[in-house]
């Protein structure tokens, strides 16, 4: 926790407008794709924030592949933070880690295993989702044959596939809604296994209290 | 458990009043709901019961709001309280809340945890789906292009989405159905969670058991 | 183990005759169902095994009811085995218990408890399926409007409902269709629970094992 | 691990030539199936890499058998060998077996219980849905009425199939499309119970020790 190396000092430092520059990008992006029709000014403008964000992450990746010194390697050894930096719009889930920061700065976490768990699979979804949405609306709203012609569609169409319910009645047709798609799909299954896990692991948490308590009562 | 606080001795008082008035309001509401053909006095009347049932939960809420002291900080303490005093078709899912404390009141809980754990998930999921399917066909049926027509479409539809399998071959396409949706697809995967749950939780304790017991065997 | 009450020889003499009686019901039930065009005599050959099947697990319920000399509360008590009655495609779940006693006749179950867990869920899913397919068949294949008209859509139906895909590529349409569809519904989810249940065990011992392993070398 | 007979060195000698006979086999068969329309000299070429590939696998097949002096009964108890002998597909899968030896090689393994079989999970799905999307494409996409036509519509299918989505707006129709995709069903079940068992297990596993350290902390 008391780590001092460069490394660690530079993450602390970047850690908050890194967060800011995840949140203005969602923000723009959203903003560029659901008002198409604002003047070319606003365009520009969002534009530019979409960009300067992105130049952000990038200086954020250069800083720490030149810290840590090795070549080509950090490539693969660091791969999510590289599919991070193609994919900007994953970046939000950082916020979830933010939040766990702030939360341990107060000292002790406040919440306990499985409130954790499910508050951060909660946000985690909400964050995953909405960028999903965002994503699919995008590419998909103009093509031909598509179902999903409104946000509110892509929402709906998003909450079906994050339950694995999948009604069908909406599908992505283009190759890229598909594979934004698969990607929530694969979050589907995560949050399922959340879900799933943690009601375990509480139920055998709750059944050996129940058994200690039997044989401490047995006991006396 | 021996907690005599004002607030222990409300909860305890209006218990069952409280309990009696949701199921009340789900009755008045479902049959509202299903029997829209009903004479004008009729009508009246049942809408009497729901608002009743619901001027019963609000000064439930006022109370217990007032006791604690707290200002508004208390709505967001509170959430859950707020929300199902908003969305009071989820008030039955007290009745499970009362049935666990009848079978504490006999001493200790004449179920096995598993068997306690399937039991509430059941009543839940049942009370949860047969509101669910009220307020879906209430708001779907006579939507333009809806394929949920009849309330028996609407049972079959719930079930579909609570276990997760969404065939599709209907689905709701208002907001407000598909809003309910989304909670019913939340519940499902709760369910989802906890069977899965208990059962893993089951089989790790079957085999701790058969452990110790060829351990016991071993030592002889 | 040496339970020597009449119920437990009951049961244990009229354990292989009821397991014949199910799976005679089962093959006549499904011998009527796909081959519909046979001759009168044959119809009636097969309705009397239905029939005959049936009489003997009513005597058989009759007689364990008797046993107990308990009254209407055994309706109550067992309502599973009612329920199996009024239900005779279940019965076939008999055959996984049978296979159960066969295999602890033999000594020690020689298969650990994961693969027992799996063989169980397997057979009863097979059984189950099988049932259910014939069932949703004998029942759609005629209805107006109906997606499934050949016994093999049934089963290609009944493997999307039992996994929870649910394509929707054809659903039951009919009351009854849809009633045994629930009960798949319910089969699917607890088929998942198992499938999930034993693979978590099964990880939570490797890793107990190797966390000893680990432990025992640190100690040496 | 120091096993010496001749079974087992067996074995390890035909480890590597199965795994590239394997590699080889998909390669080829993919070729064929996805390029259809290369001359005839190619066309040949590759069928006898099929072929060839195949006789290798039956020879190990014979060999083994041979080896374990048994007689018909080795096909009762080494059903899973046969198996993959008759359905070649399913060979890839050794892959991942190579992967882990190579791994054991190398000393410890290096990567946590829960990373493995994230790990193994993750490869075997994709060579499943690589190897099913394939078999599913080659058999639907010349059937009358069917939806799946490309190779990317069988991919995407794939993939609603094995998170157990299954939206439905693409579904195979032939008898063998179908029994490749319950296949592609078992799996996808089995992948959720992965997520969601190495989920629950590792949860359980901070649980167990933070129980631990707070704990230890009170001693103190």
């Amino acid at each position: 926790m008391e780590d001092d190396s460069p490394q660690e000092r530079w993450r602390r430092r970047t850690e908050i407008p890194l967060a800011i520059g995840s949140m203005l990008f969602l923000g723009a992006y959203a903003t560029k794709v659901l008002a198409p029709d604002m003047g070319p000014g606003w365009h520009h403008f969002f534009m530019a924030v979409i960009l300067g964000a992105w130049a952000l992450f990038a200086v954020d990746y250069a800083v720490r592949w030149r810290m840590t010194g090795s070549g080509l390697k950090y490539i693969r050894t660091h791969w999510l933070e590289t599919l991070v930096l193609l994919l900007p719009l994953l970046r939000p889930l950082r916020v979830v880690r933010l939040y766990e920061a702030i939360q341990m700065r107060h000292g002790e976490p406040r919440l306990s295993l499985y409130a954790r768990v499910m508050v951060y699979a909660g946000l985690s979804v909400l964050l995953l989702g909405f960028a999903g949405a965002l994503a699919v609306y995008h590419h998909e709203h103009l093509a031909p044959g598509a179902d999903i012609r409104t946000f509110g569609d892509a929402v709906w169409w998003t909450c079906t596939t994050l339950s694995t319910v999948g009604y069908g009645d909406m599908a992505p047709v283009t190759p890229v809604g598909r594979l934004v798609a698969v990607g929530l799909m694969a979050c589907g299954l995560g949050l399922l296994g959340a879900v799933t896990g943690s009601f375990s692991s509480w139920l055998i948490q709750v059944f050996t209290l129940e058994d200690a308590k039997r044989r401490a009562r047995g006991r006396r």
